[in-house]
């Protein structure tokens, strides 16, 4: 039953994707391990997703996949609580690599599988070999029991949308019109693909991401929504920070726009890391053909706002920086009556991305 | 922190056994494996055992344990929506080497782990090697995050028991005063444990089961509480039947019995098999050294009170006898309200338990 795709849209059938801010049943996760993505054949990174999966699992359930390989070693450092599965798959990005779930209005569940090529394909996509990856979603959606549409001829990652659960989506120019996901569509016809497929009535567009190589821009390292008419946006006015214009930018832009309910957004400023995160001096992975090359010394996204909303918490990145405490307490302002749980995560951010790309979660109804 | 078992007891603490039919947050199971249990290294049975549990997840959450041997098989015919957890044990009977779950009134969840020694230990156990089976219900509390109690010195399975949620435990004098479990305790010690470990102040004592030689007369065999202050009762009127003795007399005190709250008990009827149910005659299991072996012709314990009460559903067992319809209906009108779901459970009856034997629910908090 759910190894066929739907051959409808989600908004034709009365499907959309609600915030993540409503309640959730779980959280997916995939496992790190591939050498040429995580220094030290991923054991810093381990460690650092187990510190995400196990502060998530207090709130809600996880379900953690990781290949046959790493079945024990995963299990070991786990709380006993996670559900594992096994899976086949190329690198551990849960959000982009995982379907979009939907539900509608009767308590019924479905999800979008977007086609997937690592972030830009042959343009300029961060490995080569992403078959795997992109059957990936079906799994969750077998898991979870949710009939699934695909887009076969729309490629998308998770990452670089939000929705307000009320017909509004937020994503980013320099991800969406970038030449290596989508080239022959126009803007417009992107439009349409994404209020399709999210149940949405109007996309609201950033110019720009803050990290324009390897995800070409994603919305959730700079801005997202955190309720109905409310965003929280990277923000510094520190000329020096290296996120300084597009932080500005995206700030000014977010105060002008109106969501698909007319209503005037308010924008909530979350502050960057005082000093920028860099690869350590001794960082290496292992050089792989096909495989982007990340060296020492190089900056890393390190953005607060790379956090996951869950039941009753919200679940933040700490780099080990002076700016922590106060991106903790930034959120927790923002999300009053919600736990704000830090988990150090530079080990994640080394690889490319943080909690919020790891971690897929499924709506409850 | 789960690892050691807590010093109290539930009563003192507050907490109490919650009755079958309250909320229930998932189901365990333990899938069936050994040669000596099962005919023809278990392929029918794990049939039937997959069809259980693919049915009670419809309803609700199915955590499925299985040996890492078995993994790939149990996997390839389980749902995609059954969590499966790697565990070593002796035999699949998660009813009886399962935890009882407790609650309180604040919203936690605790455990018992009562000392198991195969329905009899020495004296008359199944099998003989029964020390795994024993440490088994640690991992179903940690998957369930439950703090446990241990009963050292007091041996029990959670077959032998029922309770009504408000204060009364069922069981059989058969069973819990057989000399294979708690042989240097009185019947009034007994009960004081029953209501210090399940939280209860009255045990209501059933004489017999109809399973005297593996189970020792379970009370899931003979009756349940279907509601505050109704129990559903195995009933025949057919003096050729082989469960006719135990049936009536059953019925008969069940009538005339109080719960704890002082209630005159409302029986319910439900029927057995029109025919008895035998091994069949090529039937065979594997020669084992201290496990008992069963043969061709002998009487199996076929009951249909041996059914699990899930959220909004009853899973029950059918026999393809000419009363599985009656049986069905009887069920049905008794759980107005529940879908009855009828399940071909022949090949675990032949094993020695059914559907309420093989599954251990924890209750939603």
């Amino acid at each position: 039953m759910l190894d066929e795709p739907l051959t409808s849209t989600p908004k034709a059938d009365g499907f959309f994707m609600p915030a993540e801010f409503s309640p959730q049943r779980r959280v997916f996760m995939m496992w790190p391990e591939r050498s040429d993505s995580w220094r030290d054949n991923a054991v810093h990174a381990q460690r650092a997703y187990a510190d995400v999966a196990n502060a998530i699992c207090t709130f809600e359930e996880v379900v953690m996949f990781a290949s046959r390989e790493q079945h024990e070693r995963c299990r070991s450092i786990l709380d006993s609580r996670i559900r594992m599965e096994e899976l086949i798959y190329g690198d551990a990005w849960a959000r982009d690599i995982g379907p979009t779930f939907l539900i509608n209005g009767k308590g019924e569940l479905r999800a979008v599988d977007w086609q997937f090529n690592a972030w830009g394909g042959e343009f300029d996509g961060i490995y080569q070999d992403w078959a795997d990856d992109d059957k990936a979603a079906r799994r969750f959606c077998e898991i979870a029991g949710a009939p699934r549409y695909r887009t076969e001829d729309f490629v998308l990652e998770g990452g670089s949308i939000h929705t307000d659960g009320e017909g509004t989506v937020l994503t980013t120019e320099m991800c969406l019109l970038s030449p290596g996901r989508n080239p022959r569509l126009t803007k417009a016809q992107i439009e349409t693909k994404l209020c399709e497929y999210l149940g949405c009535e109007k996309v609201l567009w950033l110019k720009n991401g803050i990290d324009p190589d390897e995800t070409n821009g994603h919305v959730d390292d700079v801005a997202c929504f955190v309720a109905p008419g409310e965003v929280a946006c990277l923000y510094t006015d520190d000329p020096k920070d290296a996120f300084y214009a597009v932080a500005q930018e995206n700030y000014k832009a977010l105060c002008g726009m109106r969501d698909a309910k007319g209503r005037t957004l308010k924008v909530h400023k979350i502050c960057g890391t005082k000093r920028p995160v860099l690869l350590p001096p001794d960082y290496q992975i292992q050089l792989r053909e096909g495989t982007k090359l990340r060296s020492a010394g190089e900056l890393c996204i390190a953005s607060y706002l790379n956090f996951l909303i869950v039941n009753n918490a919200v679940i933040v990145p700490q780099y080990e920086d002076e700016n922590d405490t106060l991106a903790l307490a930034q959120i927790a302002k923002i999300f009053h009556g919600r736990r704000v749980v830090g988990i150090k995560t530079k080990e994640i951010v080394y690889g490319g991305g943080n909690i919020h790309c790891i971690t897929q979660q499924q709506p409850r109804i």
